[in-house]
């Protein structure tokens, strides 16, 4: 590794000089295929170090200078579509690097990734597995939900409440969500009833909340946000992160963390689902999920269904 | 741009060494910024065409190499952390390249960043508005699915085949997947049976095909990429990008384009579905986004769904 340091003063030169080049890796702490991004923990110079390297997006106005002096190889042809591997010259084609040295256990935790396994849930499953381990806990507090439907906490932050007992919810912008562009909208609706745990406690006899929801969300949206329903994607997670029922808002084109198939159910499947089979929660085999520290997960693992 | 073709026979390297070397830009048609990707419209010896650049994942045996002959240039250095512009040896640094060529209004509209809008098909709209759409498009060619189909294209890529015409499938690598890491493993299985448009057409008729697809498919995956079952997310998109059946297998974890619920359904659900209820697809109100330029689009305001 050859290093080309431009900038100088107060001895940075000197030391990024070897930071790179005497780099070991000891083990891959995560990779995004999606984003072209690892994350690799190794030693330089006998200290613990975390290396992040990204790839850049591409830049419009050096297009040209891409295609020229690069070198192309064909990999398959079929119609009109073809696909190359394209090698450019590294100058067009950089790769952002951070390095973070000494690194503490908590920076290599931090960007270590968790693989997830996805778990079948039975009727049975969810009634010999998972019920027990929702009434089990107690360190999933939903204090900081009871705070907010208590008014306690957040009271500034709600956007609209229906306080009807049973079909009432209060919406709120999820914490993810800075609140500065419509862009990334993220809303959450909390309901008022509080014996409902997640999708798989709701019947035909939950339609009406159900229906509020989605109805009184997109028009309340409309109103504050100026965003339509046909730019709202609207949904519950299964499994949740808190068993209490609550629904998200999130915009149609953001990529929201959770808004995969793999765990969300549009509000409106669900409605009409409930609507034709008044049992289908109850009954039917649900999939989703797992990181490999949950412990839902240990507890499908020692059932022997994984 | 020189061109070295290692993929040879029938003519197909002496019209790749053109392909990309004439190539000018006339316009950008999407950045994506957090996946490294940019689309350019322009002309390929007088040709409209479509090239797609999409830079590589990072693969993780290779990141010895990555440093090695590798540039580095400090950006910045605060306590513990450092930033650096890397340049890496062109080889270990590859760039994905698609090129369609001629290109039609509809591929460049494909490409060309667009706004969505969240679209409901009840039955009546699929019977009225959709499929109608569908049998008019002779536009949307499935002439490169019958090249696959017939083994007039891809032969080499075919990971898995099934040769029942009832039951079978081929089973190759996606178009956006270069194979060279598992991270972001990207399949499809393509049905032999030519008569099935959609998950609209699906009945419980068609459920040894689905399961077919399902069991054989998690199998294959497995044998040859060491990936188990509780590793992938198996799903259909409605509406599909082409009207000819086919499955996506994606490895969970990864945020694949097109895994969202507003359009992805998981293969096991719909198994579930027609096992519950033969008739479920046909009957069902369908949730989906379309893109503002989408032709169907057009057909659902004109109808005044929208």
């Amino acid at each position: 590794t050859k290093v080309d340091d431009n900038n100088g003063g107060d001895g940075v030169g000197a030391k990024s000089q070897n930071a790179l080049s005497g780099f070991k890796t000891s083990n891959v702490l995560s990779v995004n295929a999606r984003e072209k991004r690892i994350v690799l923990h190794g030693k330089v110079a006998d200290e613990d170090a975390v290396v992040i390297l990204e790839k850049t997006p591409f830049t419009e106005d050096t297009m040209d200078q891409v295609f020229k002096g690069s070198t192309l190889k064909l990999d398959m042809k079929n119609y009109i579509y073809s696909t190359y591997q394209l090698q450019a010259s590294p100058h067009y084609n950089e790769i952002k690097t951070t390095l973070v040295c000494p690194a503490t256990e908590k920076h290599i935790s931090k960007y270590k990734h968790q693989e997830s396994f996805f778990v079948e849930e039975t009727k049975k499953d969810y009634e010999t597995i998972t019920l027990p381990f929702i009434e089990d806990q107690t360190t999933f507090s939903l204090e900081w939900v009871y705070n907010i439907l208590q008014k306690k906490a957040e009271v500034e932050r709600i956007v609209y409440e229906d306080p009807d007992p049973d079909t009432g919810f209060i919406l709120l912008p999820d914490f993810k969500w800075n609140q500065k562009q419509v862009d990334d909208l993220y809303l959450i609706a909390i309901v008022h009833r509080m014996n409902i745990r997640s999708l798989r406690d709701l019947t035909a006899e939950h339609l009406p909340l159900l229906v509020n929801i989605l109805q009184k969300g997109q028009m309340t949206i409309l109103e504050r946000y100026s965003l339509p329903s046909s730019k709202l994607r609207v949904y519950l997670h299964y499994q949740p992160s808190y068993y209490h029922l609550h629904v998200h808002f999130t915009k149609l084109g953001y990529d929201a963390p959770g808004c995969g198939v793999e765990r969300a159910h549009l509000l409106s499947d669900v409605i009409q689902n409930l609507q034709s089979d008044p049992q289908y929660y109850k009954n039917r085999t649900m999939y989703f999920p797992l990181r490999e520290e949950d412990k839902l997960l240990s507890k499908f693992k020692e059932a022997g269904r994984l």
